[in-house]
């Protein structure tokens, strides 16, 4: 190939790149739909063997595999496709770390939707889709949540079980706020046989939660309290109360109010254990948790991804004496530990 | 901040990743229709001056340009926003090389929901829109394309004209197909004072290629030939024939009807010039090349991104003598060079 020597202009990758980015969510989702890596991991590893396996046409599986090549999910070598190791890792359904699950959610139509609406979000300075009030039950989507995010689960509550000591295996009554498909209490009664979990949510989400309590072996500790955390009787005398992924909902004010229940139902010496998208104080870093505030302001009427003084400010406000940043060994959240004097 | 050392699985950042990646081309989108790197650059550079200038809420802004940060498009320094040199270039409408104007076809409703069936289209194995039939005229689209698409062309058209010896300022008759907003042609035009272009396109489309060659002053140079290139009476005695990408839309037997009138409309020892992503035989690399099949998928009945040795034989099956492919300088696209004994 001969390439003549002439001065152009710079091409605008970045530019490029990103107005075509929504075309790899596209074929990630589809290569869900049709559960192409799995075909690929038992052998249906070329266009024509693919194509028959998942019921779709040569030059469509065709092309979509060679995306996914040029994506780095699948290796292409002599016309043959295989998965690479991520792929293998958590989008084979035989996987046990399988993710497939988690595009009922992150690639959902309300979701994208609400995306395409993202203009008239910035004017407004808050979501304008209907099911922005995040205080009322919206079964529907967080059913779906509840069923499609708990892979995402496993290396952060393992990692706040250890931190919160249940590997000494001390008597711990331990309030699931917000506790979708229950893993992260379930995880902590998995590590501490003593550990005793309220989960709280609404009626129709926690189905999910008990069915995932009774097939890890801990359906007897784990009982169900449905209702609103801003209304339900919490009870008292917590040692631990987990706040995983619902402070980011609400504006500062509401988020106060929540906290003030649950600094009265904490024995005194208990703690509040919350994972959110922390970003740091310039709120650009680090960029996933950094970039979760898009997803608020299009999601959300007034939630963001707080920065730690922003917590610590609203957990003070309501009488926490200490929060502590933890930063997940692996993956994109943050830990914040508030203690109850 | 404390970071325990606790072992945990890998967690997929590309699988993530790319499930969110449809949120920076909405981004972006909603940048361009905000004006808002432009408003940065004339001086409203936070968010609370920002908001105010576009018209938007400071929570929204904020969050919007925060993300836009995060992707590379601005910098922030001690809460003031600043573009990138990149987005200086291309992204500023005061700019010369401004290309806010892409975001009307590569961000398109129309685009965007082709990708929506993209799971159809790789059952069919072809586009499922209803304009998928890219013989026919399709004003909408294609104007749209006209007017949105020719920042892309500079560079590209340069290196063409170069390349095709228009700085030997010798009299040539070119015929440019499917000519859009015809800059490629007039290009040839402005390299060569005794170049003559015939610019072929659908009626509604070469309004724009005719108020363009005007505002490029060689008016006088660019006959307008409205029609089909499979149904027009091309004329004959052409020194040039660009095809500028207009034969991804194709499959190989509409090809070859559509060179085989190329090629007749050639002079002996005449050329034609074609613009296309053309992939490695691996169909894999270079990437944006590669990548381009997708679309092609989701948008047309039978189009690809060939690669070299099937132009290579599309054309020598019309009688073409020799191909040669050359890669742009700078861009992701390619040029074949053909020639006629």
């Amino acid at each position: 190939m001969a390439t003549a020597p002439l001065a152009t202009r710079p091409v605008p990758e970045r530019i490029f790149n990103t107005l075509n980015a929504f075309q790899s969510t596209a074929a990630l989702k589809t290569a869900f739909e049709l559960d192409l890596f799995t075909a690929i991991a038992e052998g249906a590893n070329q266009a024509a063997t693919l194509a028959e396996r998942v019921g779709a046409a040569e030059r469509g599986v065709r092309i979509l595999a060679d995306y996914l090549a040029i994506q780095g999910f699948v290796t292409k070598e002599g016309g043959r496709y295989s998965l690479a190791q991520e792929t293998a890792g958590f989008l084979d359904r035989r996987s046990p770390a399988y993710m497939g699950t988690l595009i009922g959610f992150l690639a959902s139509d309300r979701h994208k939707q609400s995306f395409e609406r993202l203009t008239d979000a910035v004017r407004a300075g808050g979501s304008v889709m209907p099911e922005a009030d995040n205080r009322q039950p919206q079964d529907k989507m967080w059913v779906a949540f509840a069923k499609s995010m708990s892979p995402l689960t496993g290396p952060s509550a393992v990692f706040m079980a250890q931190l919160a000591g249940m590997q000494e295996q001390k008597p711990s009554k331990i309030l699931d706020v917000a506790a979708s498909h229950g893993m992260f209490g379930i995880t902590f009664a998995l590590q501490n046989p003593k550990a005793q979990i309220v989960a709280l949510d609404w009626p129709a989400v926690l189905e999910v939660a008990k069915e995932n309590a009774r097939a890890a072996g801990v359906g007897d500790r784990v009982r169900l309290l449905p209702g609103s955390v801003f209304e339900a009787d919490l009870g008292t005398d917590y040692d631990l109360v987990l706040l995983t992924n619902i402070l980011h909902h609400f504006d500062k004010a509401t988020n106060e109010r929540l906290l003030e229940r649950i600094h009265a139902a904490l024995k005194p010496g208990g703690r509040a254990i919350t994972l959110e998208f922390v970003p740091n104080e310039d709120r650009i870093t680090p960029p996933t948790a950094a970039a979760f505030s898009l997803i608020m302001l299009t999601g959300t009427a007034a939630g963001d991804a707080y920065t730690f003084s922003e917590y610590e400010a609203m957990f003070k406000n309501v009488g926490f004496l200490k929060n502590t940043l933890y930063q997940l060994p692996a993956g994109a959240q943050q830990v914040v530990v508030s203690e109850k004097a």
